[in-house]
């Protein structure tokens, strides 16, 4: 595994502005790592995905959350990365850019999966189709959640979550995902080059420190709210996403339809409540 | 297909703030469009991606380059968005959000295009393996563009890709991807939920009327340059990309074993040349 950053020169230009001179100098500057990790369940390749390097076996373990492979810590056997030798496959140059998971028994990836289901079967692509699929998953259980949050302190939390950003300072190349209790309280935060997987790998810390669902919880993305991004908080528990900037139509259709929480354009005193408008408190 | 934006009542609340009560009231928003596109191959289901309608024939086109599955229009022999009735697939609920392809004879998805290539091998799975897969392909030929670029001509192309952007100003929530000459001019524009959408538009548009290579050319995209960024830039030929935010650390070394030129931080007067530094004019 290589580091979360990577120093470069690069050639800085500057133009001439109001009588200044312009100028052109090389200059040290940090930027995000991406790498390709694999996925592997069983032996088997199941997806590969460009992410900042660190927290792989929480990605690997958030990832199989999203997808509704597991629910549970009992539900991994194995996780760990292969470093090629172990592994038996002595030709590849990178260690460690492999999670590799082994399923307990009776626990599949089905082929009913998300992920699988979309890719290999087009004629189901379409997004109500792939809400019911959502909203059929025993585990989207988020309606049910009663905590109520207050504007105050939703107002809080991006100025919190830059905080706690280590990487982002040094190379302003990376998303953010950060989980909140109702009171205000971080309890974890995950950088990454894709916003996808920063909420990948702060489910996986979730689910392998046995505390899914995340019921009460607030989660916080930098950036702005996919469909995928509410399909991560439905499957993880989570009462309430809430993003820097906008969310998209299906992200929206998505949160009324499975009951969480969604608010877009958290930015300072100011915040939109898109969908589940009843857990915002007075 | 549905429309590129959807208009949704939110609830605006904003905060008290220096005395000026807060208040919390319902507004009409618009938001970005996001629905999944299927990409049908010789009637198999090649993948799906979470994309804003329109131009999808585009976006299917420009994908199949940046896989390297196709490089000339004369590539594909028929590509049409299939509408369920014709494909005889009566039951799915949204027309339109799959695009069919039949390319010509002698072309096919091999199994050495990247995509198939990563997510079924994961033992080959690491950067390197990728930068040397796509240096290997014979059209990954930017080293010999010729062009050059002035540092003045960069810095006026974010200002003009956002005039060109018709979507975002209404939802705040829209990459775009804007294609120039060197001279300055814009050929075309598009904009998607996802910047790697918005650029396979592009390419797709390119493609479908015959520009391809797009030597000569610079390519600008909002947000951050990864490395899958950078491979649709060589793979069409563009000899420059440009971002407005940081590269990654991957796309830098694509970028540099390619030769593409790779400006990132672009804002204002100020940019960095992360590299291809012998492609800036004085």
């Amino acid at each position: 595994m290589s580091g979360r950053t990577a120093r470069r020169r690069v050639l800085r230009i500057t133009l001439p502005d109001g009588g200044r001179p312009g100028n052109s100098a090389p200059r040290a500057d940090f930027l995000a790592a991406e790498e390709p990790l694999g996925i592997r369940v069983g032996g088997t390749a199941l997806t590969m995905t460009m992410r900042t390097p660190g927290d792989d076996l929480e990605l690997a373990a958030g990832f199989l959350v999203s997808e509704a492979v597991v629910r549970s810590p009992a539900d991994i056997a194995a996780i760990r990365l292969c470093d090629g030798t172990t592994c038996g496959h002595g030709g590849h140059q990178e260690a460690g850019n492999i999670a590799d998971v082994t399923l307990s028994d009776g626990v599949s990836v089905r082929p009913g999966a998300r992920r699988n289901f979309l890719t290999t079967s087009a004629c189901g692509v379409c997004g109500k189709a792939s809400i019911q699929d959502i909203c059929a998953l025993p585990r989207a259980a988020v309606a049910g959640d009663q905590t109520r949050f207050t504007p105050a302190l939703l107002a809080g939390l991006p100025g919190r979550l830059r905080q706690a950003q280590r990487v982002f300072s040094r190379t302003g190349g990376l998303h953010a995902a950060g989980l909140f209790t109702a009171d205000g309280q971080l309890i974890a935060v995950r950088e990454d080059v894709g916003r996808h997987n920063a909420v990948d790998k702060v489910v996986g810390w979730a689910l392998l420190n046995g505390r899914l669902p995340l019921a009460g919880c607030a989660l916080l993305v930098s950036g702005r709210a996919s469909f995928e991004l509410v399909q991560k908080a439905v499957l993880a528990g989570i009462p309430l996403l809430a993003a820097v900037s906008a969310p998209s139509s299906l992200a929206v259709e998505l949160a009324e339809t499975t009951g969480l929480t969604l608010v877009g354009f958290l930015r300072g005193p100011t915040m939109n409540i898109y969908a589940g408008e009843h857990r915002m408190a007075a």
